[in-house]
């Protein structure tokens, strides 16, 4: 087992209504918000009115700043970070999902630096403090709401980058599964494959003697491979949703990684294919982690025996490991097909064109994941294994 | 899945050597610092010169209260809040196990009230404040490290009694596996029991639709069970007591309590005992456990052979769910006598001469537990059922 620091002191608020408390969590940090969002879903649905009362009944001074994408950009970020450095914000409110939540902790980072917040995300510059950040989550997925990292896309370039520092947190997080229940179901399903690749990446480590992580990952990734379909099938089944959604912040609040290295590569893999298709990240997944599993698991194919045995119950053949570990590898391909996911490059619609621009601007820091190191062929045979 | 709110900011620090950073943690809290401890055995080891050391360095002005016991005493408790008012210490340093932990917190929550501590504890106050905490740990079991309450005895009486607040969460944790080393077989075990129980306290609930708690449950006390025997067999294996003491820590730092309510009634029927007969707490949990559970299973079956299905292996016989669920509690009985805990009573030389009284005061307050509640006869039968 690795040594460790494990420090995650985001307050999670969970159940039906909890958003009413927003004003209350809020105002401990000052009176000033700007409130963060994507579309008009939170108008259609009410919740941002029940925010903004909230917010109101405390005398809070709320600012404004929707439009967030998918893939969230940096121009936008910019703007928020002027709008908070004029008028001396206190905290960034992220009401949404994963997006929402990496623009409002990429603003956050920004308000108290000088220079051009991509810096943060070239590496150019350090994150030294970030401005408090409150959430309403709508969408269970990133597991961004206690996680100390953010995603942003630069569109010059088409650059999707991350960073992470442990101010970063937010400070609150509230969850009530009855705001998921309109999700579509694509989206459900991009959440929960996205859920699912946070484990995933944590779990294929080198590290051996991780025991009690092993099996809290299994125990997580059971829980919502069997809440699945359940979510698909019963979109109000609250018990179900309320299982997914606590299942994504555990997924990602970085628990799951004491004492082992992760590996991150089908993650950075796939941030190149969104980065120029605009596909959703979840779906992005999906596709590039079964072809990830195939190209890396000889490299350890006990653990990927494990992993077929503990979390899809694939009998272990002594005899064959290889072959429990495909059987492992199999299951995880059909499992995202069954909730509607592609699982292949040409179902997402994307041709071979930009394989050879994508292994190259993915590598261009160096190899990627840990695991195993991947060179830039190595990530080219991995969309060719996804095509 | 009940609502909650869970917040646990507790830094630990994990690994090798790590108590010698406790100066730099320390010093963030302040200058003053109350170096609480147990018996002489921190000074035999090195340790307390380490820890010292390490808090010079940063300058921090040390004052000193050694002498927990086992089982703390609210005497101690006393002598410690006035030290800590008449010098305005700034952090209370705990280097011992659950004792010193415990009693480190209660005079922490001492310190700015200007009665008598135990009304904190006999419910007279409601804890408002508490001076920051350090724990270096020597003794992976009661999980005081990262969880808000604290157990104290008044020996006038001998009365057994915990309180909690949110408050009390110790600021950071310094958990280095090789300080078990050298901790005698009996701690050892009494440690994996203390731990076991506060993870069975939490799994047997009434409520339903708790999946993902559940899984996370099973998986540390499978953790826990598999590196049980490794660790007594081979002290000085560092990734068995790395495993250990990290489930230690899980085990009752309450995220595996989040969306259920738990049961506690063990907890309070054995405190009841060790409260009378000084007998270790793992001990006396390994006596009260089985008997709890051959009192209740019937209130639940399902969930009890779900218990022996997942965490001890036992085949489902769907024909007959009450002896799969026996099998499990049969299970849990053998292992704790197999690492060399009582099982009974009788084995702890204890007999009925108390089990009236201790019934009494047990339920004075009113039943014990949740998942049943549990009158003054109940807790005599369950006592006579330990025998």
């Amino acid at each position: 087992m690795q040594d460790f620091t494990f420090q995650n002191g985001t307050k999670i608020i969970f159940g039906k209504d909890q958003e009413q408390v927003v004003g209350q969590e809020t105002v401990v940090y000052g009176k000033k918000v700007l409130l963060h969002f994507g579309g008009g879903s939170i108008k259609e649905s009410g919740l941002y009115d029940r925010v903004v009362q909230s917010l109101q009944e405390q005398g809070v001074e709320i600012f404004e700043l929707g439009g967030v994408k998918p893939n969230p950009r940096v121009s936008l970020v910019r703007e928020g970070v002027t709008l908070c450095k004029e008028n001396r914000i206190d905290l960034i409110l992220a009401v949404g999902g994963g997006s929402v939540i990496d623009s409002a902790k990429a603003i956050a980072i920004g308000v108290n630096y000088d220079g051009d917040v991509w810096d943060f995300f070239t590496g150019n510059a350090s994150v030294a403090d970030c401005l408090p950040i409150g959430v309403v989550l709508t969408i269970p997925a990133a597991g961004s709401e206690s996680s100390a990292g953010s995603v942003i896309t630069n569109e010059e370039g088409a650059y999707k980058r991350a960073v992470g520092h442990e101010t970063m947190r937010p400070k609150f997080a509230i969850l009530n599964p009855v705001l998921t229940y309109t999700l579509p179901s694509y989206q459900t399903a991009c959440g929960i494959t996205d859920m699912m690749a946070h484990i995933l990446e944590r779990y294929f480590t080198n590290e051996k003697h991780v025991d009690l992580t092993d099996r809290l990952c299994e125990a997580t990734l059971k829980t919502i491979i069997n809440n699945a379909h359940t979510v698909l099938e019963e979109p109000t089944n609250y018990h179900a949703r309320a299982e997914i959604m606590w299942a994504g912040t555990l997924a990602h609040n970085d628990l799951l990684n004491t004492g082992r290295i992760g590996d991150w590569g089908s993650h950075d893999i796939e941030h190149e294919i969104s980065g120029i298709y605009d596909l959703a990240h979840g779906a992005g997944l999906a596709i590039i982690f079964p072809a990830w599993m195939k190209y890396v698991y000889k490299h350890d194919v006990n653990r990927f025996a494990q992993f077929a045995n503990r979390v899809w119950d694939v009998e272990i053949d002594l005899n064959d490991l290889e072959k429990t570990a495909l059987a492992g590898i199999k299951k995880t391909e059909e499992f995202f097909s069954s909730i509607g996911m592609p699982v292949t490059l040409k179902e997402a619609n994307i041709d071979d064109e930009h394989f050879e621009e994508m292994a190259r601007k993915g590598t261009e820091r160096g190899p990627l994941g840990n695991f195993v190191k991947l060179q830039e062929t190595d990530v080219y045979n991995i969309y060719q294994l996804a095509k």
